[in-house]
């Protein structure tokens, strides 16, 4: 494989490495991720993490397994694997199903290779189209905020969401940014403050319940999130807490755009109704890591979910800007 | 003193003791209350909190103080101090307005004494009152959610939206509680969670960022808070998070009421806008106790928001329900 470099994934000399998301903002500690066995458990505890990257490290760590020798079976084997790692990013199978059509076509080590640093190169290129049509709808000194992690670090680029911002930031658009904790796994407070930090772009962290009054005192211009998974009518998966911010930014008039490249658009899911919302375990809503402060009791604990197309302004798509209320399959850019 | 018990604050042989909340809910330890000084820095890191229950403490620290054998001065002394520990909470104010005036009237300690047996004494009948017509609203299998501590831990008798909740429970209305965990200071998941496990009523608890997805799906029939200050007009204060939850009722079409003591009505505020709202420090945002998450960063952190009458069902009140959007002042019980 080729040298490859983004801020939260590198190949150097062959080897794969990908950032533990889990140990920032306080250590920057890098793990192997050339074993597809080890990646499946790196994505599962979210050590990788955001729905373009973890398709471009899938698809990276089944091309360092064929480049180190690795039997046809054994690699079709892998492939399952890292398949069910999380079963709402469509993302993650698009990419591996490239892969295998590599593998199903007679297809070789270097073929794989290919393929996959292929992956990598259109998911930084698409965040930098992402950028342009996102930066399309900005004013100038807007104020903008975001919920979850959309950055660098869940693309092999710039960022969805975050790369708008960012771009938006250099073009003299954006102002400030306000950034949602985003309970239970506080991706904003951790990740989003790390990299904006790291940027040099001014921002304010809060927790996810504050949004509201910050929405109502007009300091806020926009609301630009990432999405896991686009249904064809418009409604999106994201991140927790998503839902709510939609219904709260529609309540006080402030425009509300999810922001993710057309991989993430799956035209077979008809309406949000038909994304699968994994649940997760009750220690994450019980405290946070090591630490818990709630006692043993039943919590609700969905990692996801979605907001109605109705409450959309307009998606941001590498593609172009889509019309809410659209059919997706019927998009074609302006 | 005489004896007085209570969830949180008790009074055995002359001496005061208040339940430390910040240890709850894995360790019951008793602080001493007996000094205002330290009652005054009590009241401010949170061990003893909730609207009602920080006036009862303060009246019963300065009587405690007075059978100590403090003078007049010392005593006005602590009166300034304490009174400026929360400035948002309106029924401490009124507390210590009641222990003045018999200070100003030239009381000696007897009369300070009863006065504050009174102030606690008073507090529980007032849960009772505030009970039974909250539960007058509930029809049978309701599943309520509810924001932040309102309940034993915040005053002297059952609480008040949490006490509404245990009334409702035991004549069988209430069937199932929804807890906000509450951030930052996570008063759902530390407080309420072991009250109502400790009282044996079932519940769920989730982060402050999943109500809204538990509204959509309507499995949640009503929602009850408690409320830190009342305006004239039905606006009212209540923990950060209020607000951004009574947005969502609204868009959800879901009742929603505080529920609080004509006490903490505040004739002399017109409307929300007039309720002061503390800023609380950075490290709360950026993690929780001394577990921090985030990088050193710019923070927004009211510990209050206001939440407008539009957006209120009705008002829950000792005296009666209150109409949303009726003038206080004027209010009559039915």
């Amino acid at each position: 494989m080729k040298d490859l470099d983004s801020l939260a994934l590198k190949v150097e000399g062959g080897r794969l490495r990908i950032l533990d998301q889990t140990r920032l903002p306080f250590a920057e500690v890098w793990l192997d991720g050339s074993d597809p066995g080890a990646m499946t458990g790196h994505i599962q505890r979210l050590a990788v993490r955001g729905a373009p990257l973890i398709g471009v490290a899938a698809a990276l760590s089944l091309a360092a397994q064929a480049e180190a020798g690795a039997s046809e079976a054994r690699l079709r084997a892998s492939w399952v694997e890292l398949r069910k790692a999380r079963p709402t990013a469509v993302n993650l199978m698009a990419a591996l199903d490239r892969m295998k059509a590599v593998l199903d076509s007679g297809g070789g080590t270097t073929d794989l290779v290919a393929t996959a640093e292929g992956i990598f190169e259109e998911d930084a290129a698409l965040c930098e189209a992402l950028a342009v049509h996102g930066v399309g709808l900005l004013a100038a000194g807007e104020t903008v905020l975001t919920h979850c992690n959309s950055g660098g670090l869940a693309t092999a680029g710039i960022g969805t969401a975050l790369g708008v911002i960012r771009r938006g930031f250099e073009a003299g658009k954006v102002a400030h940014v306000f950034v949602d904790e985003t309970r239970p796994l506080l991706q904003g407070a951790r990740l989003t403050a790390w990299e904006l930090k790291t940027l040099g772009i001014p921002f304010t962290l809060l927790t996810d319940s504050m949004a509201a009054i910050l929405l109502r005192e007009g300091r806020v211009s926009r609301v630009l999130v990432g999405a896991d998974r686009i249904a064809r009518n418009g409604d999106f998966a994201n991140k927790v807490g998503t839902y709510g911010l939609a219904v709260q930014a529609r309540h006080h008039g402030v425009p509300f755009h999810p922001v993710a490249p057309w991989t993430t658009v799956d035209l077979a899911c008809a309406n949000g109704a038909a994304i699968p919302i994994e649940a997760r375990k009750a220690e994450e809503v019980r405290g946070y890591g090591t630490t818990l402060w709630a006692p043993d009791c039943e919590v609700f604990n969905p990692s996801f979910d979605v907001t109605p197309s109705a409450l959309v302004t307009s998606l941001v798509l590498d593609r172009g800007v889509a019309a809410a209320g659209s059919d997706l399959a019927a998009f074609t850019p302006a």
